[in-house]
């Protein structure tokens, strides 16, 4: 299994380690310190090692942050985390807060007195966070003091090691570019940028550069690094060596040369004195980095992450490989609803069902000789009133039966070496109310709309998020999230940096992919979610249509749950999406699923009028 | 007639005229001077006196700007003025540039030498453009001067008078709420701003908040003039005191201390050498009144006009006369569609029809006791190829025959004392292609699809542009502006903050008044718009509908061309919708009309099915 449902509710520790944790602080010399859920590459998931935040506190979750004073410690978390927080940590201890309505630097403009030294690790915050965290400190007459070694290292005895999993080469008929253009390429973007050299901190931009792929980190195929691109083609990078085997080295050789992580600081100084010029992107980049760089003289450049906009919009060879990765991802999906549907209701649970669909997805790998490499990130599996939990992750305390009159929101992916995929399907357990038939509709009807939009070249994500929610709207609903996110090719599901959203401010381009993935939900009783991944593509020329159009190809396989379905709700022209997608799952699926449930999906796809 | 259609094609004075203002700005030891069209008001209608720019170059255009430097000078207008700034300006004089793509900031940025003194009047630009002008002056090593004097008003002998056209009260019956309680809201924001005073700028602000209206500028009844606000409610008015009677006289003195306009620079200085942190509008206010106040040692808080959100949110008095208005205003133009129908093609032209409808405006208001006080904007009136210019304006030189198998396309509104209205539609001469009856039905969808929409409380205009849009861009097709702009109650008839546009970042509020425009333009051969004005209402509650939405109201009262109609395009929906919108102009207009009107509206509103 690439996915566990322990979950660890013990706020015993907290009072301790918070303690110990002021006594370190106290003695060199600051009144505070910050601990956030972050690496030094700000990835969505970290190693073991930088479980900085859960160590301290007991809190588990994705995303958060500490601040701990010498009278005062405060956690703050979002929304999908006020009740999960609640048991973990030790109320006595950390006050609760919200990221959103209350971040750190509103808490700490209340909290922080004149004269405090707050000590954060300029390793773990982006130079836009600690730019903030500074206004604040000023403001409040205080100091935010960077230091030299984190104040939870200090006290953490058994912190595990940094990961060394082994690298392996992306092979070209995935990648689709030769490392060596695209390293020219990014080279070529620096000279535009005014900088002589580029850091890339983030291992996503690392892995596609250099077309390697690890296993440092959860669901993400990521080899922990930096490298530093350099305008005159000398690009270095930086890896724990015991990662490559001797074919990965004489392959990275060739590229670059490769130095130990720990090397970065000096090498940077050293091309700072010499009058480099280098571009980290604010938004990801450690505030380290900077202070390294100014620091020895040289001139930092804010730039976006030159491998971003290159990354996001995927070649010929990734779209094949992601159109492929999805029909076999279809197959297994088919498979498991096959399954679900026979399964008398009030008899599987929540965890049987991500157990179930772990298994056919490696049996679809098997089938394609593409083996599954692990999912891409914890699959959400909720029955009932767990569906309305946005971002709900099933334990073995929370897993509930499938019961019959309810619904079971299923939203899940794998990672195969030639795509990533992430598919979200609704299914009604026995018999639906009226109203989820109505609800379902509605999500599809939004669904839909997108999947079958044309839109302008060069408009943002933020233009057409409204697409998938104005039948919704109609009836009053709507959804507290945004319609999609970017998806990587064999890399992180949650892909920067397009996004359809109203916080969506990027271009959408030819060969991005996006999910579409309206829904609703109603808390206590049940949630509904349809998720397809989109591919941005040229739309068809029209005669007379005077202007670039784009749309999107749909790359999800599987079908939807007719028996939700109110087709009295649908357009003529939504009828015949459906029935054209449903006829192409059954053409695309059909041959790689067992007999049993071919029969079962040529009914899940009959027509409907 | 409240509008004329005369043009003015002299180039021949610009060279004389640069000359005398080089000589001038050389005498004061300038290196150039910037000419913009604006007032010290920033109104989209100027008076005579500050038409700088025009009297200068011979450019009449509403948008656009000089600078003369000593060797070479150009103007800058946008897209719209391409042509007519050809045929206006001397070609010699004059480099043309585009306001949008190298505005005066980038083309100062390669054409100021080092050290050169550029001069402008800090009267006419807001303190955002000044800041942007010295910021590249700064760049290339040259200086920003702000002058005492106006550089073209030095040279300009006949240059008009600023107007005192007669202020008049607007009662309390159209402006629903009395201008002493509204002053006190003004003032009550003042202190969260953290303001003792604002300037208000805007004769907009100035209008809503007094209760006044004005002639002093075409098309929209503003009193010129300036206001500063105090948190003490020590209210002060600069207002030429020759444009109030005895009874505005004693109305205003209730409400503040009157003074000139040329009293406002004294009184600012006092009060910033007394202490005052003053509001200014940075995209709304002059750099001039930043100048007095900090040189006085007062403090500037930059701040959005206080007034602009309260007078774009209309009160049920408001929204109460803006239906009479568009009742009135409805009846005038289906006289002028029923006129028009029985005109034979080929037998008038678009100036024909924009007198008759200034008659059939004059009559609606007479009818109805209620005159017509002024055209809200020069009618659009463009027939053939002159509709697919977007903000065409008719001329003796251009006014085309409406003839047959051509579309014509009508943009006009009207000043009444209850309301402003705006309202654009598009009739077929003799017999429309089938193309055009296509292109027609998309807009007519796009308009539909926004006047039908719910969303929730809190969105923005930005995030519902893409619903006007969609039924083009499935087409292939688009509109290059933007889908509404905001309505004053008996004052601009663009009126902020509100749009629904791309960039529209103004939450849409209960009581606001936007246009619902889309359109298509087929450059050469003829142009569709469609527009209504709409309300922005609290949708009716919905059974289980979880949050707040909000929805519009239809405003405009006038039918649509059911010959450009392909209902085979149209769901159940739009033609319930446009039946029922039909239905409910002939209920409501129809008792206004003639009897041979009211014939032809019960055919032209005819349900189709």
């Amino acid at each position: 299994m690439f996915q566990t449902f322990d979950s660890t509710n013990d706020p015993s520790k907290g009072r301790d380690r918070v303690a110990r944790l002021r006594q370190w602080f106290a003695s060199e010399g600051l009144d505070g310190f910050v601990v956030p859920r972050a690496d030094e590459h700000q990835g969505e998931y970290v190693p073991a090692r930088a479980e900085r935040l859960k160590w301290l506190t007991g809190f588990s979750g994705s995303a958060g942050v500490a601040v701990v004073l010498a009278e005062s410690a405060a956690i703050f978390v979002d929304g999908r985390y006020t009740l999960q927080v609640r048991a973990q940590v030790d109320l006595d201890t950390f006050g609760i807060e919200s990221l959103i309505e209350n971040p750190p630097p509103a808490w700490l403009e209340k909290n922080l007195t004149a004269n405090a030294r707050l000590g954060f690790d300029p390793w773990l915050h982006t130079i836009a966070e600690a730019k903030a965290l500074k206004a604040v400190a000023e403001k409040a007459g205080a100091v935010l003091v960077p230091v030299e070694r984190n104040a939870v290292d200090a006290i953490w005895n058994d912190q595990p090691e940094a990961p060394k999993a082994a690298v392996e080469i992306h092979p070209i008929q995935f990648a689709g570019e030769l490392a060596k253009d695209k390293l020219a390429r990014l080279a070529a973007t620096l000279s535009k940028q005014g900088a002589s050299h580029a850091v890339l901190t983030d291992p996503s931009s690392i892995a596609w550069a250099f077309n390697i792929r690890g296993n440092d980190v959860p669901h993400t195929p990521l080899a922990l690094g930096f490298a530093i691109l350099a305008a005159d083609g000398k690009h270095q990078l930086f890896m724990n060596e015991a990662k490559l085997g001797i074919t990965e080295r004489a392959y990275l050789t060739q590229l670059a040369d490769i130095s130990q992580p720990d090397a970065l600081e000096d090498t940077l100084s050293t091309l700072a004195q010499n009058g480099a010029t280098i571009a980290l992107d604010p938004a990801l980049a450690a505030e380290k980095l900077r202070l390294v760089i100014e620091s020895s003289g040289g001139a930092v450049v804010l730039a976006s992450d030159p491998a971003r906009l290159p990354r996001a919009t995927k070649n010929r060879a990734e779209i094949e490989g992601t159109r492929a990765a999805h029909r076999r991802d279809g197959a297994a999906v088919a498979r498991l609803l096959c399954w679900l549907d026979r399964q008398e209701p009030g008899t599987v649970d929540e965890i049987a069902v991500v157990t179930k669909l772990e298994e056919v997805r490696k049996q679809a790998g098997e089938d394609t000789q593409m083996p599954l490499r692990d999912v891409s990130f914890d699959t959400i599996s909720g029955a009932g009133p767990n569906g309305a939990i946005i971002h709900y992750h099933v334990s073995r305390a929370t897993s509930r039966t499938l019961s019959g009159g309810e619904l079971f929101l299923l939203d899940s992916g794998a990672q195969f070496q030639d795509g990533t995929t992430d598919i979200t399907r609704t299914i009604a357990i026995g018999t639906p109310s009226e109203e989820m038939r109505e609800r379902f509709t509605l999500v599809l009807k939004g669904m839909m709309g997108l999947s079958m939009l044309r839109f302008p070249a060069g408009i943002r994500g933020r233009d057409i998020d409204a697409v998938a929610r104005i039948a919704l709207w109609k009836h009053g609903l709507d959804y507290a999230h945004g319609t999609g996110h970017g998806v990587g090719s064999y890399l992180a599901v949650h892909e920067g940096p397009q996004r359809i959203a109203k916080t969506g401010t990027e271009k959408l381009l030819e060969g991005m992919i996006v999910s579409n993935e309206p829904g609703y939900y109603k808390e206590g009783e049940y949630g509904i979610r349809l998720e397809n991944l989109i591919l941005v593509t040229p739309a068809e020329k029209i005669a007379d249509g005077a202007i670039a159009m784009h749309g999107f190809e749909t790359l999800t396989l599987a079908p939807f749950d007719q028996r939700l379905l109110r087709t009295d709700l649908l357009t003529r022209e939504e009828l015949d999406w459906l029935n054209a997608y449903h006829a192409r799952v059954l053409r695309e699926i059909g041959p790689m699923v067992d007999g049993e449930t071919l029969s079962w999906l040529e009914k899940a796809t009959a027509p409907v009028v």
